[in-house]
């Protein structure tokens, strides 16, 4: 078997995820356990913790499943179910599509291309190409593609930030490709300065190891920080300086909570508000239906845009696109409804703006709660989130739990999360799965869980700690 | 940039599929040709062709995306325009899934899981093992991900049959694999004996490849041809004695034209009919939503059943599944409805069967006519379809248009194939992109066009065959 596999981590996913699902079913099959149900905070899988999805997505998604429901006949009944903004997008997209169960062009349907490059120039204020962009399966699918395009051999070194979302170590293992770690400053709030970055790729290039591209992720995940412009217009110059790629994860762009002293700014607009003498910069962007306030990750949507790309290497990208055929349409079709929703004066307008607006202030709000009770723990401080749906809390072990860990074979974070799930049924995901400052123990939680029980999320986590605490202070 | 990549083909939707698009689009935009559509001939995509898609299936499809349907207050209109089997199978589908919006297991849906291992076991009369079965963005991500895990090494081959789908050939490319070609018979109707398994397996050890994979292709794309047992016997006999892990790629086994000779048996169902002496064989087994009658290509559906691997192996499977997430979760449940469509006396079956039926046999009567068409044509022979969805004609070029195609840099096949696009606004695709015996020139049509118009189609291939051999005939 292929050993680059083997060496692949996705913590995300590992252990502690795998013990919660057998907790579940074991739940569902009457076993007895100190907790009713199993709260699944290692993944960022908001409808899996009840978010509601955005009716009007739903409804256009729903129709263009069913065509007939578009036929005269049924018009009067259709109507009585789904609101008429729902059905002129739906009859639109399939003009377009013909049906959602043909293979579509390789990079993404053409005309919701066209909306998504519509979407960035009113986002950033600048012009977007939709031959530049592609549709994928998800921004993982997007990350994925990139890579695997820039690893020439195994010794091309990709930045990433440390902590960081597993998704890039895991690939670069398994493209054997070398990871160049930066680290985020969690005294300054997770900061990130040029001076760092510049550390890591000379130590890197006198390791031998070609640096190729950089990766950011903004807002950043675990850690939730979000980039002033200063520090972008910093990270550009580095990249032009170094000639090193940039690849910008900004798929959480629209889970901003400050946003007067910290909004999102593309990569792209900033690049472009720095004038010609930046042109040449390769810059990748991505973006995904999974996050934001749609949460529509089981649908595997995304696109990604590429900026100063040659029309060759764009040639080779459509041509790895197609041995895939083509990404799911209903995924490119959540990526239409995202990148053009109801507008002002629109029928579904009111009930869109609603159920966005109730997502996002629940979210500014259970942020904000959960960070309250992780700075009111024992030995645990946490910087709040600028943005994203994760806070990463900085937690230092007592040694006899440290000697606990190692008897067990663990590292101290894995043996305190495993240790809080068994007791409350809550899923979280050790900070070694990000990485870290060596010696210093973390843990990544979504702050998703429903808002009805939130209060006892937060309860159940403070009085495990606290009995974690008593059973093993020095 | 991955020179990898560089060196990947996938003729399927290359130079020919490239330029088809852009004489659409010219057509639309009121160019004149000297036909009024493009017939995508390139790739087997009935939907883009107009079949319609099985209204049960996009029934359940259409509900579980819009759960609103399904509220008590909704009932009586949702009763109107849904059958009531639809409606109880998306309810039992949204029980088990939460929400089509959710990251699902990494693995698949369990329940799903356990449908599709249900009907493996009617299909075979052996049973299956939900737990050996990965559901899939459909089957080419499924192949992908296989290879990914057996190339070990550079210097790994993997058996494929030339002609092959040429997903094979690029996903090898992009490993830095070596393929290890074996050749199908075209005289004796794409014939495969184990003596050519054993010479390309010797000639590859000879030249120091570790050949460690077998793929067969069954029924064969695009060759058309349907494994007899007695052949699928010697074919695993073969797999035990050189210990190979057999890869069967199963997507076209309801394709099947003629049942009564050519009946589809699946790989699996062999393997246990020969008895314990063969338990260790490590078989996997790919199948899809995209082929067959359903046809549901933009859905990304699929899933593989692992039949002999160990435990340690399908840890790392889940590993590297769940680095993607989880597959698009409307793939998923078109799976479940693939493997549990509506049974005799339930609401649907009378509109299911009569719907399945109708494609079933208009695909016998199409495959039958184009072939009759392709062996009417000057110099050109070609077997016929006993399954899948293609005809491979062998054609037999003048050598003034070989030195015609030589002139514009172009392989024959490649040459007639633009010539035919170009003079009637079909698109096929050149033997050349699937292999073929040296010197030889084949291509690959789907007969999947519009039956209302299907005469018309082969018309307008033989008037254009006659001119371009008038044009070019020694």
């Amino acid at each position: 078997m292929n050993p680059k596999i083997r060496k692949a981590e996705y913590a995300v996913r590992g252990e502690l995820a795998i013990r919660s699902e057998k907790l579940k079913v074991d739940l569902a099959n009457g076993a007895s356990h100190p907790f009713e149900r199993v709260v699944g905070c290692n993944i960022g899988n908001p409808q899996a913790l009840e978010q509601k999805p955005i009716t009007f997505f739903r409804q256009v998604a729903s129709l263009v499943e069913y065509p007939d429901l578009l036929k005269d006949e049924n018009a009067e009944l259709t109507s009585k179910l789904y609101a008429s903004d729902a059905i002129a997008r739906a009859k639109l997209l399939l003009k377009h599509i013909g049906s959602v169960g043909a293979y579509s062009h390789s990079q993404g349907i053409p005309q919701i291309r066209e909306n998504v490059a519509r979407f960035i120039s009113e986002r950033d204020g600048y012009p977007a190409d939709p031959s530049m962009i592609f549709l994928t399966q998800g921004a993982s699918a997007g990350v994925q593609l990139t890579l695997q395009m820039i690893v020439e051999h195994s010794n091309v070194g990709i930045m990433i930030p440390i902590p960081q979302y597993p998704l890039y170590t895991a690939t670069l293992a398994v493209l054997d490709a070398q990871p160049v770690p930066y680290y985020l400053d969690e005294s300054k709030g997770w900061g990130l300065t040029t001076e760092e970055l510049q550390r890591a790729y000379d130590e890197a290039a006198q390791d031998g190891i070609e640096t190729r591209a950089l990766v950011i992720i903004n807002p950043g995940n675990p850690t939730g920080q979000c980039l002033s412009d200063e520090n972008m217009c910093e990270i550009i110059r580095f990249c032009q300086k170094n000639k090193v790629i940039l690849l910008a994860d900004e798929v959480y762009q629209t889970n901003i909570y400050e946003p007067e002293q910290r909004p999102f700014h593309s990569f792209k607009k900033i690049l472009k508000s720095m004038g010609p003498e930046f042109e040449g910069l390769e810059l990748i962007s991505f973006h995904s239906v999974s996050k934001g306030m749609i949460g529509e990750c089981g649908r595997r949507g995304g696109y990604f845009e590429c900026e100063g790309l040659c029309p060759t290497v764009l040639e080779q990208i459509y041509k790895i696109s197609s041995i895939s055929l083509c990404p799911n349409v209903q995924g490119q079709i959540m990526v239409d409804l995202m990148v053009n929703p109801p507008k002002k004066g629109d029928p579904s307008y009111l009930q869109y703006k609603q159920e966005y607006d109730a997502i996002y202030f629940s979210l500014i709000k259970r942020a904000k709660k959960l960070e309250e009770t992780f700075n009111s723990l024992e030995g645990c401080t946490c910087n709040s989130a600028d943005g994203a749906m994760y806070l990463f809390p900085h937690i230092r072990l007592p040694k006899k739990a440290i000697a606990a860990a190692k008897e067990a074979g663990k590292f101290p974070d894995q043996f305190y999360c495993m240790a809080m799930l068994e007791a409350t049924g809550v899923c979280m995901v050790a900070g070694s799965g990000f990485g870290q400052v060596e010696g210093t123990a973390h843990f990544r939680s979504t702050f998703l869980p429903q808002p009805e029980f939130f209060d006892d999320f937060c309860t159940g986590i403070k009085d495990f700690h606290a009995s974690f605490m008593n059973k093993y202070r020095d």
